[in-house]
């Protein structure tokens, strides 16, 4: 996932951080680039800690929203720019950062942590806080890989332009895919909002907004995408009705699918942090882990709730944590 | 506790918001005004809850921080502007607001909870988020007051860089003043440790690393501080040495006051909610009390670490979570 390149007038965009040095043990490793590793990486900073943080981008989730409204400070800003302004932020630090390529390996060396890059970079760290967040979940349903990018999509705040007139089904029930409705019916799409479940999970305030556009949105929960059909870009979903046990095909020109998320955990060398059953770290209220000196921050993590100022609390929590740590232990 | 009147051009500080109903039955009612009560007050409201905030005034502690530096999205920001953000923030939503008092009692009703507040009005909820935070415990002695903000200071993680290469008394004997000791020698300043009692309740390895900075830092036990003095800002302390009783004075730039902090739990009916030994309000990590349908976000909590945006995500937690308790009971 690349952020497209952008302009704002903060400046320090485009400021290129000075690369980790491999040789070196740091003190700390931020793995991830979204609101829990940059909130981390300014509390670390703060501390003067020796830190180096590993991502294949900033923003995370967070880039791709387009209006956020519910980071206090700010009443209603793209996540874009609040991306900008957080990066910004860090840069201040003069905080060493590996861009552009993802983190593919999280191992201990006896003592010491090690992170494995894409293209074979390695660093070392007395401790480390995970943050990779999460990644979007798929629907798992013949067509869908076949036509993405040729009408199924992930990403409402990428795509919704292009969809301005036309047809589209959008999968899921919670505010994401609320968000994406909305982004649709303001270009003039012509949305069936469809859940798995029963009734829907988003916001009320959410589900108010997208009834305003009464006829052009229609809702369908208890149903079921069986295949999306199309030969060189979508044209139709099969679908079950989940209450009747009736199959049904409607014509659509995009799909929008809204259902989740993965954590991006595995990264981590099978054992050395406890993991939920849904592959979630497992952390205690400080953001520990279950092993010493590795923590874990924001939508990776077990901590309910997804969003972007938990993430940035609980990224606070980890470095805070960390800090108390080696501090007791007279690592640092 | 009251924030001084001060004037931004974001507009909504002078918006004044309708007051509660005492007869009504509230889904939420919110205790406080700080960053925990701001955030909860947004989620909630956005979840279209009916929800009442009840509070002395806005900002709580964040309302007194000179510069803050460590809130993700604004590298410096004085406490009074973000607090003015966040209120504006809040404004939006048309909330009722009781603003100017007290909360003095929370109590439970069978099943409903009342809030007293400070001149005899009620007020009546389904579910409660307690966000009535901390206050400093204060040192009590004359030129604390007028020079706070001024170098005299609470919060080593927040104001410590504004310290470098200055000299600055630490008063307090245990970990927190040792952090804060510790922080300020990071950046350089000359350390006077201060401490009432006799020697040091601190972790002998914090004290440790106190001493590895050499003759930065100097420990005086058994001294006691009897004025701080300055024109308009900190410029001695005046103290006395509690073994040979006499008195002497110091020239610095600053005055850490790190003796505790004292949290307003006091209002909770005894038994309510599980209260820790140091009288925080109990939570897990979704900001749950031992008490159904009553919350706890903040620094009124056993939260770890005391920061903005910590508890900001913490009150976002304890909306989230009183959505979904009182909604999976059908009573929202």
């Amino acid at each position: 996932m690349d952020i497209p390149s952008f302009t704002f007038d903060i400046g320090a965009m485009k400021r290129s951080a000075r690369k980790p040095e491999e040789g070196f043990l740091y003190d700390l490793l931020i793995l991830g680039g979204g609101p829990a590793a940059m909130s981390a990486t300014i509390y670390a900073a703060r501390k003067m800690m020796k830190i180096a943080v590993l991502t294949k981008d900033f923003g995370g989730q967070m880039g791709y929203t387009s209006e956020i409204e519910n980071y206090m400070g700010f009443q209603s800003i793209s996540g874009r720019e609040l991306t900008a302004r957080f990066r910004d932020h860090i840069m201040q630090f003069d905080v060493p950062v590996h861009e552009g390529e993802k983190v593919i390996r999280l191992a201990a060396d006896g003592e010491v942590y090690r992170v494995v890059m894409e293209y074979g970079s390695e660093y070392r760290g007395k401790a480390v806080i995970i943050a990779t967040g999460k990644r979007d979940r798929h629907l798992n349903v013949p067509g869908e890989a076949e036509l993405t990018g040729r009408g199924v999509a992930y990403c409402a705040t990428c795509d919704a332009p292009f969809f301005r007139d036309k047809k589209v089904v959008v999968v899921g029930g919670g505010n994401s895919a609320l968000t994406a409705a909305i982004d649709l019916l303001k270009v003039n799409a012509s949305v069936v909002l469809l859940n798995f479940a029963e009734g829907w999970q988003a916001d009320e305030i959410m589900l108010n907004n997208a009834r305003q556009y009464g006829d052009k949105l229609s809702l369908l929960d208890m149903h079921q995408v069986l295949e999306i059909r199309g030969d060189r870009k979508v044209e139709a979903v099969r679908l079950l009705d989940r209450r009747s046990n009736g199959e049904k095909e409607i014509a659509v020109d995009g799909v929008f699918v809204e259902i989740g998320l993965l954590p991006n955990s595995d990264i981590i060398d099978e054992g050395l942090v406890r993991l939920s059953p849904l592959k979630e770290v497992v952390i205690d209220c400080g953001a520990r882990t279950s092993r010493e000196f590795i923590y874990g921050a924001g939508d990776v993590t077990t901590v309910p709730y997804k969003q972007i100022i938990i993430s940035a609390g609980e990224g606070a929590k980890a470095a805070l944590s960390a800090y108390e740590d080696l501090t007791k232990k007279g690592l640092i």
